[in-house]
C-alpha cells in the first residue's frame, strides 16, 4: 500500500495485517487554490525618531531593567520569589505611569493588574507571565539569577532564566512603553496588562484573572503577548494560533475485574492472575492503529474544523516550499509518519487530533531480571486540539471506548485540558504587527497554528480578541540551561537587538492606533 | 460467553468485541480419572537413636553452625564475601570428612565441591547454594548478618539474611551428615555435593560445574536440595517440579522505521512522528488476547507436553478439594483469570505457558504535566515454560511474531532461560522422602509441579536424576526483611526444629541406602 503524498490525507497505513485494523483517516481538502502573498504586506513606515533617539540614550538603563528582572527568581513551580516578583511587576508599571495597578488575588499564585489611560481610541492587551522554570545551577555556564552578557558569534546575549522566556521581551516592551511617555507625554492607545504567575504550571487560574476584568477586557482591541520569534538567520515565522491540549493519566490497578490487590507477586501466577499490566497496554493500544497513528476512538476526529480559505490560501503558500527537513534534521527524524513529505506532512501536522503516551511505568525497571506481575500500570498521555475539537467532549469519548473495551475499571484522571485558539491574519492588530515586523525583519512565513499548546483561547475565544505572539528579537533555552536573549547583535547581524526590538514595539503601538499611515 | 469450568480449558474469553479476538486457548484433558493416594505412603519406620541423642546433645553447637554461616555475608549481586563462603564451605566440609573438597572456577563466583566416599552402593548429589540476596538493614529487626534468636508466637527463630534460603536447611543437613559419621563411622551411602554462589543470579554458570563433574555426576542415584518446606501449621507439601522461564527485555527506539532519534522532543509533533512508546505497547498488545491471557504468538503453545497418567493422578487428588482460596487471600485477588475455579484453576496454573510483562517504562513518569514524545520505551518481559517447550524456540517464535507484525526493528534482549524440570512420584528417592516426611509431619499435597522456576533440569533433564526439594522445617521472607529459620519450635508446635530436621536428614540418608526397610 502505497501513500499518495498530496494534501489529502492517506490512509492510516497498516503495518502489519496481524494487527488492529485502522480506520480511515480522515481526510480534508484545501478551501482555495489561492496563495496568501505575504511578501506584498507593506512594510510600516512610521518613523518615531525622537523614541527611538531615547532608546538608544537610554539603552544601558533599559537593559539594566531586564537584568534587574532575571535577578529576581520566580519559580512558581517551587513557589520561590513569586509575591516579589509580583510586587516587582507592579511597581514598575506604576513608575512607568498605569494609572491602576494592582496584585489580584486568584486560588493559586496572584495575578497583576496594570492600566494605562491614553485617552486614545485604540486599547491593546497586554499578556504577560512573571514566572520562570525552575532551573539546575550546576548545568549553567554563567549563574542563571545574575543576567550576565556572554559573548556568543551573533552577539552579546544576556544569559538568565527568564531571558526569552518572558521576562526579556516582556520588560523591552514596558522600556519602550516608557520612552514613548517620556518622549511624548502619553501613549498612542490604551493599555490594560493582566499577568499572571503560573504559566509554566498550564495557566491553570488565569481563568480567575479573566472573571475578574471580562468586560472592561472585551473592549480592548488584541492582544499582545511580547515575544523573541526570529532565528538567528534573522527571520520570523508569524504564528497566528495554537492548538489545544487534553493531558490525562491512565491507570490500571488490580480489583474486582480481576489482578493483584497487592505489590509485586510472583510473575509464575500469571497463569492464574490478570495482569494489570497487559491491560493497560491492551487499552492503549486499542486506541489507535498498530502504528499509532490513525485514532479508533469513536467520533474523536469529527469535530475538526476543516481548512478555512485563509488558512488554505497560508497553506498554499508556506507549503510549496516547506520540505520538512529542517524539522527532521532537528528531531533526529528518518521519516514523518507514513512517509509523509512537504505540503502532506505540514498539513497533518495542523490539523491533526494527535493522541500520544508522554509516559508509561508500571513494575520492575532495573538492571537485570526480576520477576513480578506488577499490581498497578500508569500512563501519561495527551492530545492536541486543533479548532473545533473540545478537550472534555474528547474525554468522554475516550471514557467511553475504554468502557465499551470493556476497560471501565481503567481511571482517568484529567490533568489539564482547554481548547484551541487561532487569530485571523485579516485583523487589525496582526496587519499592524507584520508591517512592523516587515520593516525590522524578514517574515518568512505566516502559519495559521503550530501544533503546540497554549491557553490562548480565553483571549480569542473568550474575549473575541485578536492575539499576536510574536515580536522581534532571539532567544532560546527556554526551559533547559543556559537560556538567553540577544542583546547587542554583532555586526551585520540581521537579528534585532534590545534597542530594534523596543522601537519595534514603539511602532507596533502607533501602527495600532492608527493603522497603514504613519 | 460462559467459560464451562472443568479441567478442559476455557477459550480465551474476550473482554469485547471492539478488540484483539483471542485464539482459542489449549485444551488439555487429563489422562487418568484415578487419584493418587498419598496418604497410604508408608512413614519411614527406621530409628536411628544413637545419631538422634548425638543430634540433641550437640545440639547448641550444631545451632551454632548456622549461627557462623549466617554471619559470613554472600551477597552474589554485590560480590561480598563470596570467596569467604565458598571456603567456609569447602573447609566445614572436609572437616566433617569429605575426601574431595575443592573450590571450582567458573566464568563468574566459583563452585564447590565434595565428594564423601562411604563405599556404599548408594549416591546421592547434594545441590547447594551459598550466596544470598543483598538486604537493607534499615528494614532488620535484627542484624542480617548475626543470625540472632528472636521469639515469634510458634518458636524461637534464627534471623538473618541465609536463614532460610537456603543457609539454614543446609549446615542443619551438613550437620546430620556429622552426627552420623561421628556415630556410625560412616555415612549410609555415598555424597556428591557441588555448590554455586550464583543461585541468586539465577545460575548462569552452574551448566559449567557440571560441565566438570558431569560423568561422575550421571551415576548418582538422585538429587537433594535442602528445603525448609512446612508451613505454620506443620503440613508440607511435595513439590515434583518447576517450569522454565524465558526473561528478556523489548526495546523500541526512533530508527530507519521512524520516530525521533533524540530524546525529549515536544509532545505535539506527535501529529507527523512515529512514537517509539505505542510502538513497543503495539508490539506486546499484539502478543496476547485483550484481556493479556491467551498468547497469539505462533506455535507458543504447541511444545506443552499433555497431562501425563501420573500427573493425572496427582491432579485428581490435588484438585478435588483445592479451592485456590488461600492463594487469593495471599494474592489479594477478587478471582482468577476468565473466573476460573477449583481444579480447573490449578490445570491452568500447572500448564499454561504465561506472557508476562515485569515491567515497561518509557517518558516522564514524574508528577503533573510533561509534554514530550519520547524516543525510547522498553519492557521486562517472561514465559513460564511447562515441561517440553523450549525457551530459545519461544525466543525465535516472539522474534518471528515480531518481524511477521511489523516489528523488525524492535530488540529482543533475552536475558534468562532455561527449560523446565520434573521428577516422578515414584523414583525410589522421592518414595524416600515421602515416607520420612509421613514420619516427622503430615503432607497435604503432592504437586507435579509448580509455576515458578528453577534450573533444576540440569539434573532431571540433563543427568537423569530425581530431584527432591523439600524437606522438613519453617521458615520465610527468603528475598525480603527479617528472614528467618525456626529452630525451637513452641510447646504443641507441629512444626519440625532443628533437631527433628536434622534426624529427618539422618532418616532420608538410610531410607535411600535401603528403600521402604529399617
Amino acid at each position: 500500500m502505497k501513500c499518495i503524498l498530496n494534501v489529502s490525507f492517506c490512509l492510516g497505513l497498516l503495518l502489519t495485517s496481524a494487527v488492529i485494523a485502522a480506520d480511515e483517516y480522515p481526510s480534508y481538502s484545501l478551501a482555495s487554490s489561492d496563495a496568501y502573498d505575504f511578501s506584498r504586506i507593506e512594510a510600516y513606515t512610521g518613523k518615531h525618531e525622537g523614541v527611538y533617539a531615547h532608546i538608544d540614550k537610554n539603552l544601558e538603563g533599559h537593559f539594566k531593567n531586564l537584568q534587574r528582572w532575571v535577578s529576581q527568581p520566580s519559580i512558581s513551580a517551587q513557589n520561590i520569589g513569586i509575591t516579589e516578583m509580583a510586587e516587582l511587576l507592579r511597581d514598575d508599571l506604576a513608575a512607568i505611569g498605569f494609572s491602576e495597578t494592582t496584585l489580584v488575588p486568584t486560588s493559586g499564585h496572584p495575578g497583576v493588574w496594570g492600566y494605562y489611560d491614553a485617552g486614545a481610541e485604540k486599547t491593546l492587551l497586554v499578556y504577560m507571565m512573571y514566572d520562570v522554570q525552575p532551573v539546575n545551577e550546576d548545568d549553567w555556564e554563567s549563574p542563571p539569577f545574575e543576567g550576565k552578557l556572554v559573548d556568543r558569534d551573533f552577539g552579546r546575549v544576556m544569559m538568565a532564566r527568564g531571558a526569552t522566556n518572558q521576562k526579556g521581551p516582556e520588560r523591552a516592551f514596558l522600556n519602550a512603553l516608557d520612552s514613548i511617555i517620556k518622549v511624548n507625554g502619553t501613549l498612542p492607545v490604551n493599555l490594560m496588562l493582566l499577568a499572571e504567575g503560573e504559566e509554566e504550571l498550564g495557566s491553570p487560574h488565569y481563568p480567575e484573572l479573566v472573571d475578574v476584568y471580562e468586560q472592561r477586557l472585551k473592549t480592548a482591541d488584541g492582544v499582545l503577548f511580547p515575544f523573541n520569534s526570529q532565528n538567528l538567520n534573522g527571520e520570523l515565522t508569524v504564528l497566528l494560533g495554537v492548538k489545544g491540549i487534553l493531558y490525562w493519566e491512565l491507570e490500571s490497578k488490580g480489583g474486582a475485574w480481576g489482578g493483584p490487590g497487592r505489590s509485586e507477586i510472583h510473575g509464575s501466577y500469571k497463569a492464574v492472575v490478570d495482569s494489570p499490566a497487559q491491560r493497560l497496554i491492551s487499552a492503549i493500544a486499542s486506541m489507535t492503529s498498530a502504528d499509532g497513528n490513525t485514532i479508533l476512538i469513536e467520533g474523536y476526529y469529527d469535530d475538526v474544523k476543516p481548512p478555512t480559505v485563509e488558512e488554505s490560501m497560508l497553506i498554499n503558500t508556506m507549503g510549496k516550499d516547506w520540505s520538512g527537513e529542517d524539522w527532521k534534521k532537528g528531531l533526529s527524524l528518518s521519516k514523518f509518519i507514513h512517509g509523509l513529505e512537504g505540503q502532506a506532512a505540514l498539513m497533518r501536522y495542523l490539523y491533526d487530533v494527535t493522541l500520544n503516551v508522554d509516559g508509561i511505568w508500571s513494575g520492575y525497571t532495573g538492571e537485570g531480571v526480576k520477576t513480578i506481575l506488577p499490581h498497578i500500570a500508569t500512563a501519561k498521555m495527551d492530545s492536541r486540539l486543533p479548532l473545533g475539537v473540545d478537550p472534555d467532549t474528547q474525554l468522554a469519548r475516550i471514557r467511553k471506548h475504554l468502557d465499551d473495551s470493556g476497560f471501565s475499571d481503567i481511571t482517568i484522571r484529567k490533568l489539564s485540558g482547554y481548547p484551541a485558539a487561532q487569530t485571523s491574519v485579516g485583523a487589525p492588530l496582526v496587519l499592524a504587527a507584520m508591517g512592523v515586523f516587515s520593516k525590522w525583519a524578514s517574515i518568512d512565513n505566516v502559519m495559521p497554528r503550530i501544533g503546540g499548546s497554549a491557553p490562548f483561547y480565553q483571549f480569542t475565544e473568550r474575549l473575541g480578541l485578536p492575539l499576536v505572539f510574536n515580536g522581534l528579537g532571539h532567544g532560546t533555552g527556554a526551559h533547559g540551561p543556559n537560556e538567553y536573549m540577544l542583546i547587542y547583535p554583532a555586526k551585520g547581524s540581521s537579528i534585532a537587538g534590545l534597542a530594534d526590538i523596543e522601537k519595534s514595539y514603539v511602532d507596533l503601538l502607533f501602527a495600532l492606533a492608527k493603522p497603514a499611515q504613519d
